[in-house]
């Protein structure tokens, strides 16, 4: 309702076009930083897992990086893992490992997680923390309704863990670099999106995203307990579902909750779908994100 | 020479000072992308690989990403390594393949190796070109000397395949936070060092590196043939060298050619080393390099 006030539009019509209810901005104490090791702290503590026995810290975000003196928020493009360390420790937890920083559109934490299943497989690492967030909403310009209704900011952080157990089976992830120039940030403050390009790409890539990743693995779609798509928008969604043939009652939705967070946002929906208990422990699951550059992937999992 | 016209320094200063004999700047037609594209053009000729082999390309740099329109540089963060699959393609080479980015400072090269690394050996990737690029000099602001004289522009492109052979052995890869702020870019656009605490922490930084990876593996420097370090000057590695109690002999410069080109400066070293034969097929050799974060890391490999 303020952001319709702000853009001047009628109540109410922001979440019949974009199924968005309310979504989060962060506030002038808040920074890249700060919702990441905030993410990285609960995920911690949750989990249970001594800070010590992490061994390495991946983060990532599609913004130009920023970071906060006081209230002001200053264009910095500076070392953000490394900083969410050095918040971690100033927390009391105890972590020194390898921290390491990726930048990219929506597909990033698909990307990461197939490092990371590389990684602990080969007996390279044991436990490494994935932290993605992004503050969409410090390079939006009203200009653009479109794209300024679209978009929210946040965080995840998600442990993955050498087990025994099956965990992520595998992943399928593609990039058709035709599509690098479909959205960026303008003098690295400005967030431009040609929505009509990137209207046509989204739902292709889903189907191709999600039946790649089925042939190569050989799984079908009644294997999947549940596909947790790149929370991009929900006519977006909805034409992947249906190009791709996959019934409604077996895609997660959060994006009422939280609208576009860009690249953390299917990091963020698979946070928000364990909490709501639509993941339960033992489903198979599928993660399907697309984003500009083209990158599409999708990851075949065991919860 | 040039330069020192510029700072308005006496002719033969800045060699005495640094080492540095000679760097190169990107011209007007030339972008990280450009450099980029180019590096991978030539390693791609060079090794004979057919381009639909490689299965990945991870793209990296320390710089706010631009892009050049026609002979405007613009500011403006997005998908780099997606453009250059499209120059690849462009050029006639038919790459198709997950293209990711990362960024951070000079020691990324040595994560973007473990990262390949165990993507090879879990059988995930069999392919992958890593390529850094920077265009320092758009960054560079003539008021601080010191810094200025010291870096250079570059890229480099290096395939890693699996293979029977040894190929990269170990890694030893560490951040310690607290030294995130001592450099970056301020408002994007200018490169900002404390060079007080780089001077200090780069020579232990080196020696924790190498150390770490010898404690690591069990090998000792004698079975090390050539140690090559981030070209990040003359003096820092000097100090390296000898808190780390290794002969000159065994260490590989060419900060004298391209001056310290930033992230990829150690991967354009081991380039170097390659082209001038000093790097010999079965050598033993190591990657060492420290950068702010603080990061630091080293990588054990038989050539």
């Amino acid at each position: 309702m303020e952001i319709e006030e702000r853009l001047a539009l009628k109540h109410g019509i922001i979440e019949r076009l974009t199924g968005i209810k309310q979504r989060y901005y962060m506030d002038d104490h808040e920074s890249l930083d700060s919702m990441a090791s905030d993410a990285c702290s609960e995920t911690i503590v949750r989990s249970g897992i001594d800070p010590a026995a992490i061994d390495m810290l991946i983060f990532y975000t599609e913004v130009p990086p920023t970071i906060r003196d006081k209230s002001d928020l200053l264009n910095r493009t500076y070392e953000v893992s490394a900083h969410i360390q050095a918040t971690l420790i100033q927390k009391g937890f105890k972590i020194k490992c390898e921290c390491i920083n990726m930048a990219g559109s929506c597909v990033v934490f698909i990307s990461a997680l197939q490092i990371v299943t590389g990684l602990i497989r080969s007996g390279i690492k044991k436990n490494v923390l994935i932290v993605g967030a992004s503050n969409n909403s410090t390079f939006l310009d009203p200009v653009d309704e479109n794209v300024f209704m679209a978009f929210g900011d946040g965080a995840a952080a998600t442990l993955i863990s050498a087990s025994e157990k099956k965990g992520f089976v595998d992943f399928h992830r593609m990039t058709d670099g035709s599509g690098y120039d479909a959205g960026y940030f303008e003098e690295n403050n400005k967030l431009l999106i040609d929505r009509k390009r990137v209207a046509e790409f989204a739902p292709v890539a889903f189907r191709k995203a999600l039946n790649g990743l089925l042939n190569k693995t050989g799984a079908s779609m009644k294997d999947i307990d549940l596909v947790i798509p790149h929370q991009a928008g929900y006519r977006i969604i909805k034409n992947g579902m249906d190009l791709s043939g996959i019934p409604e009652s077996k895609v997660y939705f959060c994006l009422e909750n939280f609208g576009n967070t860009g690249a953390p946002a299917v990091q963020i929906a698979l946070s928000s779908a364990i909490e709501q208990n639509r993941l339960k422990k033992g489903d198979t699951a599928v993660l399907v994100a697309f984003g500009i550059g083209w990158n599409y992937g999708a990851a075949l999992f065991q919860y």
